[in-house]
């Protein structure tokens, strides 16, 4: 079992991550995020998904055409935990 | 403008691609694929990119862990098109 934030945690982790959006139903976050192409669009997803892959934790996503929407959320901790806060705040680094 | 399926020439592809399900609100087509974990699944994305890329012709798609699901439909023809077919037919041909 992953630890959910406290909300203590989850204000901080929030209040480092300005670009994303918390989603209060699922205690998720949410970034849509809009490229030039899909060509771009999916060079952006793979690069999310390696990170992913070695992180063992992964995004709820959707592509159409130039734009990304990622939520993440830990399904083990029946919300969010310090692994989505890592994992957004690397997504971050991508761009 | 591509030119939107008939009836007819919908019945016909529907029958062609008996996996996929037609949501008559947005004339399009799903289809919804299991794979054995996200590194599966997320191969499957990649080689539908590399179609989709090829005939310029992109998939409304999701992904959660091992689930993929996609929607085509083309927008420019208001409805379900040859594109689509084509698009379907290849997508299948990678299973």
């Amino acid at each position: 079992m992953i630890a959910k934030l406290t909300d203590a945690e989850r204000a901080t982790a929030l209040a480092a991550l300005p670009a994303w959006t918390h989603e209060p139903q699922r205690d998720a976050i949410t970034r849509d995020f809009k490229f030039a192409d899909f060509s771009e669009a999916f060079g952006f997803m793979t690069r999310v998904s390696l990170l992913a892959h070695a992180a063992d934790h992964h995004p709820e996503w959707s592509n159409v055409y130039n734009r990304v929407t990622i939520l993440l959320t830990t399904h083990d901790a029946d919300g969010l935990s310090q692994r989505d806060v890592d994992m957004a705040t690397a997504i971050d680094a991508l761009l």
